[in-house]
């Protein structure tokens, strides 16, 4: 069986065909996911079919299909796992703000940004699941950006880097400009992608100057 | 045959299987891009298909096949298309604020976010090509973003708004991030669309204000 190390994650929150339940087909759903990802990183989203999956992940077909039954539910799995990872760093960082407020928060959008980049930087997966996204649910995407845009308006408030009143509208704005610029970035060569995160950075600073 | 009109352009600039010479194959081309645009507004991307377009156009399949051979050629087609039509639209700018630079340029910035706001108002066609754009060729969305930022530089070091050193870097982040959030804005309802329009008019300002 194909024995990268997966992060743990509740397999359940997943858009799995059918849930596993005992610890020994839990460990071939992470095996299949962690070859499905490993195959969309080296040989792009085309590799990504149910026979290549098992085949990569050292399991018969028939022990994946019953929870991956196709390449859409497969693609569909990787992205819902990605939108999750993301969504819970911004968790993180608004917790930590949270935590920190009363004793004044230090620089909530750098942290964001570093943990965000370093999604991205991490081997090529998060730049090889972002191809994929387009593949995926259209009302999935369409949720995990409304649940973003959420978050980052919490965070904004938090903050006081936006009155409430105003907190979606530039929440949306923050989290659909830095979306598509990171993903844009990830696409070019490291002196032009630190350029464009810098000047990203700029435009950010300048917007979310806190009102007073 | 499809009669609807569309805007006179030069076709020899598109990726044609072949470039139509007389002017007859040259309204047969055109009345094809016309059907295939209006089909891929009406009901999307998986109706380009050959015999689709040319039934739509109202005419033979062996007329359509020769230039646009197949919904891949169909396809790059109304993404070039679509590109040089934004293409377009940023030179117009640029060159307004040229001749008027002497008189003091009034407010390009606003002038480019209407005009396009104004062509993804349309009738929904930029949005439903904007659909199709991530089924074309990735060398020709590059190509298209690359002559986007190097236009949007040329403009920001013409009005003052970026010193001519950081003007592609600067271009790059604001070609990005526009399109992203322009993308997200014509999915959204109406007084939605306008806030998203609105906040992005704000970053934009606050980020390109003259240093002086």
């Amino acid at each position: 069986m194909y024995d990268r190390r997966v992060p743990a994650e509740d397999l359940d929150l997943l858009p799995l065909a059918r849930v596993p339940r005992q610890a020994r087909s839990r460990e071939k759903v992470e095996a299949a996911l962690a070859a499905a990802t490993d195959l969309v990183r080296t040989e792009g989203v085309e590799a990504l079919t149910l026979p290549r999956v098992a085949e990569h992940a050292g399991l018969s077909v028939g022990a994946v299909y019953q929870y991956l039954p196709d390449r859409d539910a497969i693609i569909a799995v990787l992205v819902a796992r990605y939108h999750a990872r993301f969504e819970e760093v911004l968790d993180g960082v608004v917790e930590r703000v949270r935590r920190t407020a009363s004793a004044g928060s230090p620089d909530p959008l750098a942290d964001l940004l570093d943990e965000v980049e370093r999604i991205y930087a991490e081997e090529g997966v998060a730049r090889a699941l972002r191809a994929v996204e387009g593949s995926g649910p259209a009302a999935e995407r369409r949720a995990h950006k409304d649940r973003m845009t959420a978050k980052v308006a919490d965070l904004l408030v938090l903050t006081g880097l936006a009155p409430a009143g105003r907190a979606r509208g530039v929440a949306r704005l923050v989290f659909t400009a830095a979306d598509g610029v990171l993903h844009e970035a990830f696409g070019l060569e490291d002196d032009e992608r630190t350029a464009l995160l810098r000047e990203l950075r700029a435009m950010l600073r300048g917007y979310l100057a806190p009102a007073d």
